[in-house]
């Protein structure tokens, strides 16, 4: 047990206003001077002092707001300049590349992705082709990005990128940070596509105003991330853990990790497809379809029921573990059928001690679609270059 | 999701710093005016004035070290003296009540306990025999605590004490923490019985080291905590996972929270006895007999070998999802054999994807017996009372 202590000199408390401040528009939005001064506690004088140096370098204008409210002169809004700070994302799914280049505000100035093949997903080949598509991107809205965020569905070592085991890629052991780093020339951070998915509910997506949440979305595997207090949950050495790899089901199918009814064999899409009788490498554009058309068709969703029922068991075990407020379902799992997220509402509350004693653990779908890992790994790039403006 | 703004005054700066001392001094012991300075970074002058003035207040003296190291003068040693500030500490379990009067530095000056049955285990009950038993320190031993800690095995609200679930106690919705402070006339804090656990594994037990942590008990129940880089995990509303309500086995032996398969029903006391041909209520002490037989029998181990089955697939589970560096095992699980022990460590390691790529979870015995939730019960007393001194 070690005690922490802290000193502040007045050089970063500058620096700290400036970052909360760029931070703000960033994940808020635009605004007044007046909200500013009154969100961050800070007094008119310093906020004119902020603002006006950040006018200066470019990085905010203010305007007169396109609706007035109320009589007399508008308050100026302050606004961030999308291109004033651009990050490249990239997102590494299975099938799967999606790559953007994101502004101040999360603004989407260009994206670029193309499919993944079992010859095509080796890391070098996957390397190569980020480089490229970089280029491209840059080349084509003339700008640059100051930093990169990577999603990857593995074990990765946030210190320096090294992704230990994906094993839905088939990769071990690669040194993805440091090789992006090495050929797109910018600072490179990797995450864990289900921490990063659970970053991005917390900025822009379903869990703007919850501070205790778990994120579960479902591609081929299955990933989650936890924020606990606002702050993203992370273990031994900086690593997040692995929710798809839950047993849920001792005894049942093998995974890829070597043991067995793991969440991710249960309920992952391959598990959607064959509840579905579908085969398990139906397009996923496919699989979707036919998840909203049993919203149609409300007799045949007792095909999902096992599914449903394994979801509802790992999530008992989540939430009774982790109490989080909310629980957000994700990319492939944002398709379930409403009445069939409704019945796993009402199963958890009824089976889970902590839910019932700690007041009922919310469930909601995310709004960011296919996107949410790209919009964490933004958010991811987006943390050192807002402290860097 | 918000932006935290902070400030630092200079009340708050020297209040901080006699609490940091104070702490250092509570937790690692006596040392040199030195080596407080290096540790807490802060200069001598500082650190003279925070000790003076502590010395005046009679809450640390200086004395010569017992054992001097090489020549010269030796330097003095700032101890804490324990009676300066008292907490009474209390452990409520199902079938036990122990209490302690526990001075600074975790030097235990008196205790009591008594066991509890089924009819003497009502809150009202409880709260009575609490009291009496709190007056009877005091007057034994000349002492006023200056707040009380509460351990119950269940669900809890941190911020009043009420305890929603204490399934094996049989309470729910008991107003503990007002009703305890009501009757003591001292500050009274009340923490789930597994978070607490954890708290004093990290402050005075097994992890003492370690910062990512799950601790892991069994009484009656099956509780534990987490602590993530160094600060214990909370969920929504400040309530703390109830680790023991995983479902590990489907379709499992009936739980007292409704579900079946609980990690607590399969590994467990009453599963221990039955693993060893016991009754379900064979007294502690006997059960330990027959725990610490089987280290000399080795060949009887297969007895354990289904609940040792349930253990290693739970933790496989909590590796998976928390990526700790150290697991401890408390209370009874402490009395496994050491053969058994060495078997789930080699298991957990071989089976769990993260502890495979993120470094050997390290797995440890708690040296606390069966006092840890009372240590634990201690510390939480003692938070705010050291801000306070």
């Amino acid at each position: 047990m070690t005690v922490p202590t802290s000193g502040t000199r007045p050089d970063d408390a500058r620096r700290h206003n400036r970052t909360a401040l760029l931070r703000r528009l960033h994940v808020e939005g635009p605004c007044t001077r007046a909200t500013l001064a009154s969100e961050l506690g800070l007094n008119r004088s310093t906020i004119k002092a902020v603002v006006d140096g950040l006018a200066e370098a470019g990085v905010v204008t203010e305007a007169v707001p396109a609706q007035r409210t109320g009589a007399g002169r508008p308050s100026l809004l302050v606004l961030p300049e999308a291109q004033a700070a651009v990050v490249l994302a990239v997102d590494i799914r299975v099938d799967q590349v999606a790559m953007a280049m994101v502004g101040i505000g999360g603004q989407i100035l260009g994206r670029h992705s193309w499919n993944l093949h079992r010859t095509t997903r080796l890391p070098g080949e996957v390397i190569t082709h980020i480089a490229e598509s970089a280029q491209l991107l840059r080349d084509e809205l003339g700008v640059r990005e100051q930093g990169v965020g990577v999603s990857v569905p593995g074990v990765v070592r946030r210190a320096d990128g090294l992704v230990h085991e994906a094993p839905n890629l088939g990769w071990r052991e690669v040194a993805l940070g440091s090789r992006l780093g090495a050929v797109l020339g910018s600072p490179t951070t990797v995450g864990n596509d289900g921490d990063l998915g659970a970053l991005a509910e917390h900025v822009r997506g379903a869990a703007r105003d919850a501070n205790d949440l778990l994120y579960l979305s479902a591609d081929v595997g299955v990933g989650g991330g936890v924020i606990v207090g606002g702050v993203p949950l992370r273990g031994s050495g900086g690593y997040v853990g692995e929710i798809g790899h839950m047993i849920v089901r001792p005894g049942g199918r093998a995974c890829f990790c070597g043991e067995q009814g793991c969440w991710e064999t249960e309920v992952g899409e391959p598990a959607l497809c064959r509840a579905l009788g579908l085969p398990e490498d139906t397009p996923r554009g496919v699989l979707v379809a036919e998840l909203r058309d049993l919203e149609a068709r409300p007799g045949r969703l007792d095909l999902l029921s096992e599914v449903g029922e394994w979801l509802v068991t790992g999530l008992v075990t989540a939430v009774n573990m982790l109490a989080p407020e909310l629980v957000v379902l994700g990319d492939l799992f944002a398709a379930l059928p409403t009445r069939l997220v409704d019945r796993i509402r009402e199963e958890l509350h009824r089976r889970s001690l902590v839910s019932r004693a700690a007041g009922r653990t919310r469930i909601a779908v995310s709004p960011l679609g296919r996107d949410g890992k790209l919009v964490g790994a933004a958010e991811l790039a987006f943390e050192p270059v807002l402290g860097a403006v």
